[in-house]
């Protein structure tokens, strides 16, 4: 590990618990103001319409690049016309998509971080944009270095140029970055670009809809229970 | 002011003491090496290089974008052959370059930056590159949340797709971040964006060779005497 210089971390999912967040601020902002509707089937059809519309931009690249924000604000409208939730405005649905800036994360991750960055640079390598990503590291004391996002490259993970453009952005050779992530397809990606690679269990990430990431599934250069193991093993 | 989400800072001369820094580093680095040379001489034209380098990027667009590292290890060769300076090789034109990612900041900077950060959204918008910008603040504790570089907009200040294009990556109306400079023309490229201002007098940068920038020469939203004394107006 000598040689690494630079952690980069998955962020939703890995860092922070976006299912667990949206749920508790969509039921009590709905209550507030009276709003019925299903909130943890609004937050897992949101989610599950999150990759095919990252898809859709890689695979048109002529269509430009949107940034997430952009993309969650499309598929929210008709994800509620379809779950029969009613009586919301345009100033409701960017209260709601503005809710992936005020996510918690997963209660390792501040303590193990501050341990890291005594030793590393540390920053996110996320498909969230850079504004989501600065306000969500505001909102749960995340002590970034570097914030790192897909909009800088124009291009969504898995796209190698993200990994790629990540390391050439801090002056690094690919093996002087490690990705950290709960998602093996992503570490597969990070690994296949030449970045070291470290796999975290999120095991409650998608709550009873989780089929998989359960495990490491390929060989990853550290396999770790969280991210103060992960400061344990690095000696911070 | 209550309108105002980030804060972003010019950093050479205004964060760091590139001069006092780089005087000292290379005064100690050759007396160990045993190499003779006026290393004065050789900061303040390096420095002289520095804004006709950028400009030279800046009316060829045509060249592409280079980073400040790369402008920077092009001008220092010549530079030692011009004041008779001998004996160096290639790893040590680097060492030279990379001393501007080992810069101290002004005393005002860390505990300035520090309550800022409870408040607002602090960054450099420098024309340094990411990986420099990433070394410096680990270098002197500068507690930024993002690093906003001109390399991110392949463009160099005062050009204003750098001072719209930092608004912008933070989901961010111009006239909601402000610039902290202790230089007023870029100042004054800011508030042509639209930005918010801030100046804060560095009169020993050029050291003895200071002929600028001893005021503010424009109607800038903030004077301050320090980073401090920003904190204190703002209420931080």
């Amino acid at each position: 590990m000598s040689q690494v210089r630079a952690i980069v971390f998955d962020t939703f999912g890995t860092v922070v618990d976006w299912r667990g967040s949206l749920i508790a601020d969509f039921t009590q902002w709905a209550q507030a103001k009276n709003i019925s509707g299903d909130w943890t089937a609004l937050v897992d059809g949101w989610r599950a319409a999150y990759r095919p519309s990252m898809d859709a931009v890689r695979k048109n690249p002529a269509r430009g690049f949107l940034i997430l924000d952009e993309l969650q604000r499309q598929s929210i409208e008709p994800l509620t016309a379809s779950l029969g939730i009613k009586g919301l405005d345009a100033k409701d649905f960017d209260y709601l998509t503005y809710a992936w800036r005020r996510l918690d994360p997963w209660p390792d991750c501040v303590p193990g971080l501050t341990r890291l960055k005594t030793k590393f640079i540390i920053g996110p390598l996320s498909n969230g944009n850079v504004g989501l990503l600065v306000d969500l590291a505001k909102y749960g004391g995340l002590p970034w270095d570097v914030i790192l996002s897909a909009e800088l490259f124009g291009h969504y993970k898995p796209d190698g140029e993200v990994y790629r453009g990540a390391a050439k952005l801090l002056s690094l050779a690919p093996e002087q970055m490690m990705l950290v992530a709960a998602h093996n397809y992503d570490l597969a990606a990070a690994q296949n670009e030449g970045l070291k690679t470290c796999f975290v269990p999120r095991v409650t990430e998608y709550g009873p809809h989780q089929n998989s990431d359960f495990k490491a599934e390929g060989k990853w250069d550290y396999v770790v229970k969280d991210l103060v193991d992960l400061a344990d093993q690095l000696g911070c």
